[in-house]
Protein backbone atom coordinates (compact mmCIF):
# COMPACT_ATOMS: atom_id res chain seq x y z
CA UNK A 1 0.00 0.00 0.00
CA UNK A 2 1.65 3.13 -1.01
CA UNK A 3 1.91 6.33 1.54
CA UNK A 4 0.61 9.08 0.56
CA UNK A 5 0.82 12.49 2.59
CA UNK A 6 -0.51 15.72 1.47
CA UNK A 7 1.19 19.00 3.03
CA UNK A 8 -1.28 21.52 2.47
CA UNK A 9 -3.48 24.61 4.06
CA UNK A 10 -7.30 23.77 4.14
CA UNK A 11 -7.86 27.35 2.62
CA UNK A 12 -5.60 27.26 -0.31
CA UNK A 13 -7.39 27.08 -3.67
CA UNK A 14 -3.95 24.98 -4.77
CA UNK A 15 -4.17 22.84 -2.36
CA UNK A 16 -7.91 22.18 -3.15
CA UNK A 17 -6.75 21.08 -6.30
CA UNK A 18 -4.97 18.03 -5.09
CA UNK A 19 -7.48 17.35 -2.73
CA UNK A 20 -10.15 16.65 -5.78
CA UNK A 21 -8.11 15.18 -7.75
CA UNK A 22 -6.83 12.38 -4.90
CA UNK A 23 -10.93 12.24 -4.29
CA UNK A 24 -11.70 11.94 -7.84
CA UNK A 25 -9.72 8.95 -7.85
CA UNK A 26 -10.27 7.69 -4.72
CA UNK A 27 -6.93 7.57 -3.14
CA UNK A 28 -7.07 7.32 0.81
CA UNK A 29 -4.05 10.36 1.90
CA UNK A 30 -3.25 11.62 5.34
CA UNK A 31 -3.70 15.00 5.53
CA UNK A 32 -0.94 17.32 6.99
CA UNK A 33 -2.32 20.61 7.99
CA UNK A 34 0.42 22.98 7.19
CA UNK A 35 1.22 26.46 9.56
CA UNK A 36 1.91 29.40 7.26
CA UNK A 37 3.51 31.26 10.28
CA UNK A 38 5.47 28.16 10.93
CA UNK A 39 5.99 25.86 8.27
CA UNK A 40 6.98 22.28 9.17
CA UNK A 41 10.81 21.42 8.52
CA UNK A 42 9.25 18.50 6.73
CA UNK A 43 7.66 20.90 4.00
CA UNK A 44 10.83 23.22 3.51
CA UNK A 45 12.80 20.04 2.81
CA UNK A 46 10.47 18.87 0.35
CA UNK A 47 9.81 21.97 -1.54
CA UNK A 48 13.64 23.67 -0.94
CA UNK A 49 12.96 25.91 -3.93
CA UNK A 50 9.40 27.63 -3.29
CA UNK A 51 8.66 26.27 0.51
CA UNK A 52 5.41 26.03 -0.20
CA UNK A 53 2.40 24.16 -0.57
CA UNK A 54 0.61 22.03 -1.56
CA UNK A 55 3.03 19.14 -1.32
CA UNK A 56 2.37 15.70 -2.62
CA UNK A 57 4.36 12.89 -0.61
CA UNK A 58 4.16 9.66 -2.55
CA UNK A 59 6.62 6.98 -0.38
CA UNK A 60 8.70 9.25 0.86
CA UNK A 61 8.65 11.34 -2.68
CA UNK A 62 7.97 14.61 -2.81
CA UNK A 63 5.75 16.46 -5.74
CA UNK A 64 5.53 20.14 -5.89
CA UNK A 65 3.12 22.28 -8.00
CA UNK A 66 -0.61 21.65 -7.96
CA UNK A 67 -1.38 21.31 -11.73
CA UNK A 68 2.10 19.50 -11.90
CA UNK A 69 0.67 16.89 -8.78
CA UNK A 70 -2.50 16.66 -10.59
CA UNK A 71 -0.94 15.13 -13.94
CA UNK A 72 1.39 13.08 -11.26
CA UNK A 73 -1.70 11.47 -10.11
CA UNK A 74 -3.55 10.76 -13.37
CA UNK A 75 -0.17 9.10 -14.64
CA UNK A 76 -0.06 7.04 -11.27
CA UNK A 77 -3.18 5.76 -11.04
CA UNK A 78 -4.86 6.32 -14.80
CA UNK A 79 -8.52 5.50 -13.71
CA UNK A 80 -10.93 8.03 -14.05
CA UNK A 81 -8.73 10.14 -16.12
CA UNK A 82 -8.09 13.43 -16.00
CA UNK A 83 -6.42 14.31 -19.75
CA UNK A 84 -7.71 13.16 -23.00
CA UNK A 85 -5.79 10.49 -24.53
CA UNK A 86 -5.80 12.13 -28.38
CA UNK A 87 -2.62 14.05 -28.10
CA UNK A 88 -3.99 17.34 -29.78
CA UNK A 89 -7.11 17.29 -27.17
CA UNK A 90 -4.30 16.77 -24.63
CA UNK A 91 -2.46 19.90 -25.70
CA UNK A 92 -5.27 22.01 -25.79
CA UNK A 93 -6.23 21.23 -22.21
CA UNK A 94 -2.72 21.69 -20.91
CA UNK A 95 -3.27 25.70 -23.18
CA UNK A 96 -6.67 26.38 -20.83
CA UNK A 97 -4.75 24.68 -17.71
CA UNK A 98 -1.65 27.64 -18.32
CA UNK A 99 -4.52 30.08 -19.28
CA UNK A 100 -5.82 29.68 -15.73
CA UNK A 101 -2.91 29.75 -13.91
CA UNK A 102 -1.55 32.65 -15.94
CA UNK A 103 -5.07 34.25 -14.74
CA UNK A 104 -3.95 34.37 -10.91
CA UNK A 105 -1.67 37.51 -11.40
CA UNK A 106 -5.34 39.59 -12.38
CA UNK A 107 -6.41 38.05 -9.33
CA UNK A 108 -3.62 39.63 -7.05
CA UNK A 109 -4.14 42.62 -8.43
CA UNK A 110 -7.75 42.71 -8.00
CA UNK A 111 -7.00 41.78 -4.52
CA UNK A 112 -4.37 44.42 -3.95
CA UNK A 113 -6.53 47.02 -5.41
CA UNK A 114 -5.90 50.32 -3.23
CA UNK A 115 -8.72 52.56 -4.75
CA UNK A 116 -12.00 51.93 -5.94
CA UNK A 117 -10.77 53.07 -9.30
CA UNK A 118 -7.78 50.36 -9.00
CA UNK A 119 -10.38 47.49 -7.81
CA UNK A 120 -12.67 48.28 -11.14
CA UNK A 121 -10.02 48.29 -13.51
CA UNK A 122 -8.30 44.72 -11.90
CA UNK A 123 -12.27 43.91 -12.29
CA UNK A 124 -12.09 44.72 -15.49
CA UNK A 125 -9.26 42.76 -16.24
CA UNK A 126 -10.71 39.58 -14.61
CA UNK A 127 -13.72 40.45 -16.45
CA UNK A 128 -12.10 39.66 -20.00
CA UNK A 129 -10.03 36.37 -18.92
CA UNK A 130 -12.94 34.72 -17.67
CA UNK A 131 -15.21 36.47 -21.20
CA UNK A 132 -12.28 34.03 -23.06
CA UNK A 133 -13.22 31.46 -20.80
CA UNK A 134 -16.72 31.49 -21.33
CA UNK A 135 -16.56 31.85 -25.48
CA UNK A 136 -13.74 29.60 -25.90
CA UNK A 137 -13.47 27.29 -23.00
CA UNK A 138 -16.61 25.85 -22.20
CA UNK A 139 -18.90 24.31 -24.42
CA UNK A 140 -23.00 24.85 -24.36
CA UNK A 141 -23.01 20.71 -25.19
CA UNK A 142 -21.15 19.71 -22.32
CA UNK A 143 -21.42 19.55 -19.01
CA UNK A 144 -17.59 20.13 -17.89
CA UNK A 145 -14.76 21.22 -20.62
CA UNK A 146 -13.99 17.74 -21.48
CA UNK A 147 -17.65 16.23 -21.69
CA UNK A 148 -19.51 14.50 -18.65
CA UNK A 149 -17.40 13.97 -16.02
CA UNK A 150 -14.03 16.53 -14.85
CA UNK A 151 -10.77 16.50 -15.92
CA UNK A 152 -7.96 18.77 -15.06
CA UNK A 153 -8.86 21.93 -16.89
CA UNK A 154 -12.23 21.80 -14.34
CA UNK A 155 -9.84 21.41 -12.07
CA UNK A 156 -7.65 24.07 -12.66
CA UNK A 157 -11.01 26.52 -12.97
CA UNK A 158 -12.64 25.31 -9.90
CA UNK A 159 -10.57 26.65 -7.77
CA UNK A 160 -10.10 29.46 -8.85
CA UNK A 161 -14.00 30.67 -9.13
CA UNK A 162 -14.36 28.88 -5.98
CA UNK A 163 -11.81 31.60 -5.04
CA UNK A 164 -14.07 34.81 -6.76
CA UNK A 165 -16.65 33.40 -5.51
CA UNK A 166 -14.84 34.20 -2.48
CA UNK A 167 -14.19 37.62 -3.53
CA UNK A 168 -17.45 38.40 -3.94
CA UNK A 169 -18.66 37.85 -0.76
CA UNK A 170 -15.81 39.48 0.87
CA UNK A 171 -16.31 42.95 -1.48
CA UNK A 172 -19.72 42.98 -1.79
CA UNK A 173 -19.00 42.87 -5.72
CA UNK A 174 -20.72 40.54 -8.70
CA UNK A 175 -17.84 39.65 -10.86
CA UNK A 176 -18.76 36.14 -11.79
CA UNK A 177 -22.48 37.71 -12.91
CA UNK A 178 -24.94 35.00 -14.76
CA UNK A 179 -26.07 37.40 -16.97
CA UNK A 180 -22.43 38.11 -17.70
CA UNK A 181 -20.95 34.47 -17.96
CA UNK A 182 -24.16 32.05 -18.48
CA UNK A 183 -22.22 29.21 -19.27
CA UNK A 184 -19.04 29.11 -16.73
CA UNK A 185 -22.34 29.88 -14.34
CA UNK A 186 -24.12 26.73 -14.87
CA UNK A 187 -20.62 25.03 -15.49
CA UNK A 188 -19.24 26.08 -11.56
CA UNK A 189 -22.84 24.90 -10.56
CA UNK A 190 -22.23 21.44 -12.12
CA UNK A 191 -18.66 21.42 -10.67
CA UNK A 192 -19.67 22.30 -7.14
CA UNK A 193 -22.24 19.56 -7.67
CA UNK A 194 -19.43 16.63 -8.32
CA UNK A 195 -18.97 14.53 -5.26
CA UNK A 196 -15.22 14.63 -5.09
CA UNK A 197 -15.68 18.41 -5.41
CA UNK A 198 -18.57 18.82 -3.24
CA UNK A 199 -17.42 17.00 -0.35
CA UNK A 200 -14.20 18.59 -0.03
CA UNK A 201 -14.97 22.22 -0.29
CA UNK A 202 -14.41 24.40 3.02
CA UNK A 203 -18.02 26.28 4.19
CA UNK A 204 -18.05 29.75 2.13
CA UNK A 205 -18.68 31.45 5.21
CA UNK A 206 -15.67 30.05 6.79
CA UNK A 207 -13.70 30.77 4.11
CA UNK A 208 -14.44 34.37 3.67
CA UNK A 209 -14.11 34.50 7.49
CA UNK A 210 -10.63 33.32 7.36
CA UNK A 211 -9.63 35.93 4.54
CA UNK A 212 -11.04 38.98 5.06
CA UNK A 213 -9.17 40.05 8.08
CA UNK A 214 -6.35 38.81 5.78
CA UNK A 215 -7.20 41.04 3.10
CA UNK A 216 -8.50 43.87 5.25
CA UNK A 217 -4.67 43.78 6.24
CA UNK A 218 -3.25 43.89 2.97
CA UNK A 219 -5.31 47.05 2.13
CA UNK A 220 -4.48 49.05 5.42
CA UNK A 221 -0.65 48.27 4.47
CA UNK A 222 -0.81 49.66 1.16
CA UNK B 1 3.30 13.08 -44.61
CA UNK B 2 2.28 15.15 -42.18
CA UNK B 3 1.71 18.89 -43.24
CA UNK B 4 3.54 20.80 -40.47
CA UNK B 5 4.00 24.57 -40.42
CA UNK B 6 5.16 26.75 -37.62
CA UNK B 7 4.46 30.69 -36.98
CA UNK B 8 7.74 32.44 -35.27
CA UNK B 9 9.78 35.28 -35.37
CA UNK B 10 13.49 34.46 -36.15
CA UNK B 11 13.90 35.91 -33.27
CA UNK B 12 12.28 35.07 -30.12
CA UNK B 13 13.58 32.56 -27.83
CA UNK B 14 9.93 30.67 -28.06
CA UNK B 15 10.08 30.07 -30.90
CA UNK B 16 13.41 28.61 -30.75
CA UNK B 17 12.52 25.77 -28.12
CA UNK B 18 10.23 24.50 -31.10
CA UNK B 19 12.73 25.24 -33.89
CA UNK B 20 15.12 22.87 -31.52
CA UNK B 21 12.52 20.64 -30.70
CA UNK B 22 11.28 20.06 -34.37
CA UNK B 23 15.14 19.61 -35.37
CA UNK B 24 15.82 17.49 -32.62
CA UNK B 25 12.94 14.75 -33.93
CA UNK B 26 14.03 15.83 -37.51
CA UNK B 27 11.02 16.53 -38.19
CA UNK B 28 10.86 18.67 -41.56
CA UNK B 29 8.31 21.70 -41.30
CA UNK B 30 7.62 24.68 -42.90
CA UNK B 31 8.58 27.71 -41.40
CA UNK B 32 6.06 31.01 -41.90
CA UNK B 33 7.97 34.01 -40.32
CA UNK B 34 5.65 36.11 -38.65
CA UNK B 35 5.39 39.82 -39.25
CA UNK B 36 5.13 41.55 -35.59
CA UNK B 37 3.57 44.62 -37.02
CA UNK B 38 1.64 43.01 -39.38
CA UNK B 39 1.01 38.98 -37.74
CA UNK B 40 -1.10 37.07 -40.68
CA UNK B 41 -4.60 36.61 -40.58
CA UNK B 42 -3.92 32.45 -40.44
CA UNK B 43 -1.75 33.35 -36.67
CA UNK B 44 -4.63 35.39 -35.80
CA UNK B 45 -7.19 32.81 -36.54
CA UNK B 46 -5.20 29.67 -35.25
CA UNK B 47 -4.15 31.26 -31.53
CA UNK B 48 -7.53 33.94 -31.04
CA UNK B 49 -6.36 33.71 -27.17
CA UNK B 50 -3.02 35.60 -27.23
CA UNK B 51 -2.98 36.40 -30.77
CA UNK B 52 0.80 35.28 -30.06
CA UNK B 53 3.98 33.33 -31.73
CA UNK B 54 4.65 30.18 -31.75
CA UNK B 55 2.04 28.18 -33.22
CA UNK B 56 2.94 25.02 -34.76
CA UNK B 57 0.01 23.97 -36.91
CA UNK B 58 0.09 19.98 -38.01
CA UNK B 59 -2.62 18.73 -40.57
CA UNK B 60 -4.25 21.96 -40.10
CA UNK B 61 -4.38 22.03 -36.43
CA UNK B 62 -2.51 24.75 -34.36
CA UNK B 63 -1.24 24.18 -31.15
CA UNK B 64 0.15 27.10 -29.06
CA UNK B 65 2.58 28.14 -26.14
CA UNK B 66 5.98 27.20 -26.89
CA UNK B 67 6.40 24.06 -24.19
CA UNK B 68 3.00 22.94 -24.69
CA UNK B 69 3.82 22.29 -28.34
CA UNK B 70 7.07 20.91 -27.64
CA UNK B 71 5.47 18.17 -25.33
CA UNK B 72 2.93 17.74 -28.29
CA UNK B 73 5.59 17.20 -31.08
CA UNK B 74 7.21 14.69 -27.93
CA UNK B 75 3.93 12.58 -27.83
CA UNK B 76 3.28 12.80 -31.32
CA UNK B 77 7.01 11.55 -32.47
CA UNK B 78 8.31 9.61 -29.44
CA UNK B 79 11.63 8.55 -30.44
CA UNK B 80 14.59 10.84 -29.27
CA UNK B 81 12.23 11.40 -26.13
CA UNK B 82 12.08 14.50 -24.34
CA UNK B 83 10.40 13.58 -21.78
CA UNK B 84 11.57 10.84 -18.76
CA UNK B 85 9.26 7.71 -18.87
CA UNK B 86 8.94 7.21 -14.96
CA UNK B 87 6.18 9.47 -13.87
CA UNK B 88 8.14 10.50 -10.73
CA UNK B 89 11.08 11.88 -13.28
CA UNK B 90 8.51 13.39 -15.11
CA UNK B 91 6.80 15.47 -12.53
CA UNK B 92 10.20 16.63 -11.61
CA UNK B 93 10.99 17.71 -15.40
CA UNK B 94 7.76 19.46 -15.60
CA UNK B 95 8.33 21.33 -11.85
CA UNK B 96 11.91 22.98 -13.83
CA UNK B 97 10.48 24.07 -16.97
CA UNK B 98 7.47 25.83 -14.64
CA UNK B 99 10.32 27.06 -12.79
CA UNK B 100 12.53 28.53 -16.33
CA UNK B 101 9.02 29.71 -17.86
CA UNK B 102 8.67 31.96 -14.42
CA UNK B 103 11.75 33.09 -14.21
CA UNK B 104 10.31 35.12 -17.83
CA UNK B 105 9.03 38.08 -15.34
CA UNK B 106 12.69 38.69 -13.60
CA UNK B 107 13.59 39.12 -17.00
CA UNK B 108 11.58 41.31 -18.40
CA UNK B 109 11.89 43.43 -14.88
CA UNK B 110 15.95 43.62 -15.85
CA UNK B 111 15.08 44.54 -19.68
CA UNK B 112 12.63 47.39 -18.57
CA UNK B 113 14.57 48.68 -15.64
CA UNK B 114 14.55 52.15 -15.90
CA UNK B 115 17.80 53.36 -13.65
CA UNK B 116 21.13 52.09 -12.86
CA UNK B 117 20.19 50.58 -9.58
CA UNK B 118 17.06 49.20 -10.81
CA UNK B 119 18.68 47.18 -13.11
CA UNK B 120 21.15 46.10 -10.13
CA UNK B 121 17.95 45.42 -8.23
CA UNK B 122 16.50 42.77 -11.23
CA UNK B 123 20.05 41.39 -12.16
CA UNK B 124 20.29 40.59 -8.55
CA UNK B 125 16.88 38.65 -8.82
CA UNK B 126 18.04 37.03 -12.04
CA UNK B 127 21.33 35.67 -10.03
CA UNK B 128 19.11 33.92 -6.90
CA UNK B 129 16.58 32.63 -9.64
CA UNK B 130 19.94 31.19 -11.91
CA UNK B 131 21.86 29.46 -8.46
CA UNK B 132 18.57 27.63 -7.82
CA UNK B 133 18.98 26.27 -11.03
CA UNK B 134 22.69 26.06 -10.32
CA UNK B 135 22.78 24.16 -6.89
CA UNK B 136 19.48 22.41 -7.52
CA UNK B 137 18.56 21.71 -10.90
CA UNK B 138 21.84 20.90 -12.83
CA UNK B 139 23.89 18.07 -11.61
CA UNK B 140 28.25 17.75 -12.30
CA UNK B 141 27.44 14.62 -12.82
CA UNK B 142 25.31 14.88 -15.93
CA UNK B 143 26.00 16.76 -19.42
CA UNK B 144 22.24 17.67 -19.68
CA UNK B 145 19.30 18.39 -17.02
CA UNK B 146 18.75 13.99 -17.56
CA UNK B 147 21.38 12.79 -18.47
CA UNK B 148 23.80 12.70 -22.04
CA UNK B 149 21.19 13.74 -24.27
CA UNK B 150 18.78 16.94 -24.13
CA UNK B 151 15.35 17.37 -23.02
CA UNK B 152 12.39 19.42 -21.77
CA UNK B 153 14.11 20.93 -19.29
CA UNK B 154 17.09 21.93 -21.49
CA UNK B 155 15.23 23.33 -24.44
CA UNK B 156 13.05 25.65 -22.01
CA UNK B 157 16.60 26.77 -20.03
CA UNK B 158 18.71 26.83 -23.15
CA UNK B 159 16.26 29.80 -25.02
CA UNK B 160 16.58 31.48 -21.49
CA UNK B 161 20.05 31.38 -20.97
CA UNK B 162 20.38 32.67 -24.45
CA UNK B 163 18.64 35.70 -24.25
CA UNK B 164 20.78 36.23 -20.92
CA UNK B 165 23.27 36.33 -23.54
CA UNK B 166 21.85 38.87 -25.40
CA UNK B 167 21.66 41.07 -22.85
CA UNK B 168 25.20 40.63 -21.72
CA UNK B 169 26.75 41.98 -25.00
CA UNK B 170 23.56 45.07 -25.04
CA UNK B 171 24.29 46.13 -21.47
CA UNK B 172 27.71 45.36 -21.22
CA UNK B 173 27.00 43.31 -17.81
CA UNK B 174 27.87 40.36 -17.03
CA UNK B 175 25.02 38.37 -15.99
CA UNK B 176 26.02 34.83 -16.64
CA UNK B 177 29.34 34.54 -14.95
CA UNK B 178 31.25 31.57 -14.85
CA UNK B 179 33.29 31.82 -11.83
CA UNK B 180 29.73 32.53 -10.12
CA UNK B 181 27.86 30.07 -12.17
CA UNK B 182 30.32 27.14 -13.42
CA UNK B 183 27.61 24.14 -13.53
CA UNK B 184 25.38 26.81 -15.96
CA UNK B 185 28.46 27.70 -17.95
CA UNK B 186 29.61 24.16 -19.01
CA UNK B 187 26.00 23.53 -19.49
CA UNK B 188 25.57 25.98 -21.81
CA UNK B 189 28.11 25.39 -24.00
CA UNK B 190 27.17 21.49 -24.20
CA UNK B 191 23.93 22.52 -25.01
CA UNK B 192 25.00 25.37 -27.90
CA UNK B 193 27.17 22.37 -29.05
CA UNK B 194 24.50 20.13 -29.86
CA UNK B 195 23.62 19.91 -33.92
CA UNK B 196 19.93 20.67 -34.02
CA UNK B 197 20.46 23.86 -31.66
CA UNK B 198 23.99 24.88 -32.98
CA UNK B 199 22.64 25.11 -36.59
CA UNK B 200 19.33 26.54 -35.13
CA UNK B 201 20.55 29.49 -33.76
CA UNK B 202 20.71 33.09 -34.86
CA UNK B 203 23.87 34.66 -34.76
CA UNK B 204 24.49 36.36 -31.52
CA UNK B 205 25.45 40.05 -33.67
CA UNK B 206 22.13 39.84 -35.55
CA UNK B 207 20.00 38.74 -32.17
CA UNK B 208 22.17 42.05 -30.57
CA UNK B 209 21.46 44.01 -33.81
CA UNK B 210 18.07 43.33 -33.80
CA UNK B 211 17.07 43.73 -29.68
CA UNK B 212 19.28 46.60 -29.06
CA UNK B 213 17.43 49.29 -30.72
CA UNK B 214 13.63 47.90 -29.31
CA UNK B 215 15.35 48.07 -25.86
CA UNK B 216 16.86 51.70 -26.40
CA UNK B 217 13.33 52.13 -27.05
CA UNK B 218 11.74 51.05 -24.37
CA UNK B 219 14.47 52.45 -21.94
CA UNK B 220 13.76 55.91 -23.69
CA UNK B 221 10.10 55.93 -23.11
CA UNK B 222 10.36 54.77 -19.70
Amino acid sequence: MAEIKLHGFWYSPFTLRVVWTLNLKGIPYENIEEDRFNKSPQLLEYNPVHKKTPVLVHDGKPICESMIIAEYIDEIWPHNSLLPTDPYDRAQARFWVKYIDDMISAMSAHLRSRSGEEREKAKENIWERLKVIEDQCLDDQKKFYGGNTIDMVDIALGSFVKFIEIQEDMFQVKILQSERFPRLHLWFNNFKDVPAVKENIPAQEKLVAFYKPLIEKILASA
